[in-house]
């Protein structure tokens, strides 16, 4: 068993809440309102911005060469996803100024700054852990999603077909996987009770985190 | 005048908002419901651990000795706070297992690691700004209550005289100034343009987050 | 055997050097040059203000109550014998301006830096290694030169009596058989050989560093 | 008048001894001993790896997306500059393990790890001025050594001309110019006396650990 699936049966309950969330159900769906869906883009431009500079923070606390290159193709992934995003945002007519400029709400703070902090006062173990419910759980979630696309008659026709496609395509899977290896590589082969104890409760508060940020786009439509 | 007249000056809406807030003006009449003053307390004690663990990082980012110390004192004043805290709160009934087993709660986690974020990423400067709407606004928030002790027949005939008292004594004032000038010594007496609008948007985000911080407390009660 | 031993072992070699080196054995003679010992004395203060910020990034990065208190307890008593060393100097004739105006030497900036960033990148576990050589070791010297005070006519005849008396003292090596326990807790119960290869390299060089320390001072005296 | 020129212009002193060393005059004039040069190159090996990380903490610092990005490219031309580094010492007959497995010497300790510390104890510019030394003064160095090659028959006639040609190189030189245009972005169009007197300090300080990086490889040879 992967120290991934050990940590997500552990925290099961906020896991499935997590990845079964109204707003996920109703984006697989179409039924997402769109101004719901916008907001949650905002918020998702200042979460991508801060995730890169977790990743820098991972190169940062790297002690050999072939970790730190490893870390820097995840900011680049992460920076190359920004574009992609920013590309998406446009044709959903929110200019970048406008992005930019959008305050950060509390639910997007308190997830990033939580990883960040994690990162900086743990080791690097303990930051890819904070990471895990975002890197892996949006690859999980987009593989869920992706039977919606064919049933509401392809990715072009379904509202959010480009957003489900980006998430359930090729690159984000293969980062997913190589996400989940690298947790067992930093674990090195056993894990304390008390540290799976710490790195169980990282992990459990990151995906809490995860509920309140689909939770926060939701909330703006009401 | 000084730089923290400025910061608050340029964010007095926030501001008012902060220390004006519905959770303050019903703390001071004696109408707080008991149980948001619970929920409160148990929060303001994981908010209370994470300050301490900033004014630590303040002392590592300090490049003297005097510095360090002052930076060191300031982690003992709410080391100190945190002992007060643990009494206060085991008179209200909250044992302290049950206040370390409680889960931080989303505005807490948003406030605290924004100012560790904020330390962490700029300067000492970044971080004392950061702190400041709770040291020195705590302090104001304090001075604006404590007509209101003698208005109900004094701080024991006051639900929430102790808490009242302790933020418009003479160690938390004194602690306040300190803070005041502590931002002035660390501007160096003078800031560019661009630097004071960067702190500004520091010092109305961590104001933003305290207002979050009372509204959770609120929320909670109903 | 404590994790302490464990490292120790693995690096006899260098600790030998460490704890025996000329410096040292000198130092207890009494042989060692006036000279030698101010210079040493000058870069001691520039370490110990570094192992202060060493000693708050240790409260940053602890996760309880408990850790932060702890850390903040050993930043005081690293400030306590920062104010020692200054009477100290003082008596040797070294004003205070002049220590603070001393530029660092490189195996002062070496030691120190390297430190502040394996507390920095990896955890507190890494953080307490790279600390051992000199909390730990610097009491086993005081243990082992203390017979020379006795063999020289006591402390008040001996030219570095006072030196040795601290680091031979009872709160010195208090200090040290906490930083030993302090290492099994963060331990807890059980490291991977990964791990324990990680530690160890990290204890070898903390532990040349501070060879270099010492004969740092004793090539000035050439 | 550049940041960059006012630095170096209050540390002239110091800038002339690090870029007229007499490791540089002897690798320009084609008479440093190849021992000597080899033990540069294991050591240099140690700081590119080292320096990558603190292009990595520049990210993880930076507040914005373009800031983020600019430094991700310096970590990724960091990156680079590595494998050609590798390439280079394996010409010079030195495998990649027998690299990877050599102790960072204390100069090279020193001068990392003050740098790193520089940027994580101060802000982006503090950074940025610890690394201007390395940065701009090899690309000063180059095109001072340029002139050499033709004297000597060409790059493949002088015996250290792949080094001369790197540094002297369009990307190098382009590298150069855009980090002194970076410290004055970083700068924002002013500094206080007491800001500009700390950066000179860390400028002189990162200049004088350059000069011990020098020594500690003509050491070598002696």
């Amino acid at each position: 068993m992967t120290l991934f699936e050990t940590l997500r049966d552990r925290c099961r309950t906020e896991w499935e809440a997590y990845t079964h969330h109204e707003f996920v159900t109703e984006l697989g769906a179409g039924t997402l309102p769109q101004a719901v869906f916008r907001d949650y883009l905002v918020q998702d431009f200042h979460f991508l911005v801060q995730f890169a500079r977790a990743n820098a923070l991972a190169a940062y606390k790297s002690r050999t060469l072939a970790d730190i290159a490893a870390a820097h193709r995840s900011t680049g992934a992460i920076l190359a996803e920004t574009e992609l995003h920013l590309r998406l945002t446009e044709r959903w007519g929110i200019p970048r100024a406008e992005l930019e400029a959008a305050a950060e709400k509390q639910a997007t703070v308190a997830y990033t700054r939580y990883v960040l902090d994690c990162g900086m006062a743990g080791d690097a173990l303990d930051l890819h852990v904070a990471l895990a419910p975002c890197t892996i759980g949006y690859a999980e979630i987009g593989a869920q999603l992706m039977p919606r696309l064919a049933e509401q008659g392809g990715q072009d026709a379904h509202p959010y077909g480009e957003w489900i496609a980006e998430y359930s395509g090729v690159e984000f899977t293969a980062a997913s996987r190589a996400a989940i290896e690298q947790l067992d590589v930093l674990a090195g082969g056993g894990l304390t009770d008390r540290r799976l104890d710490e790195l169980t409760e990282v992990f459990r508060t990151a995906t809490l985190l995860e509920i309140d940020f689909w939770q926060q786009a939701l909330d703006s439509g009401r």
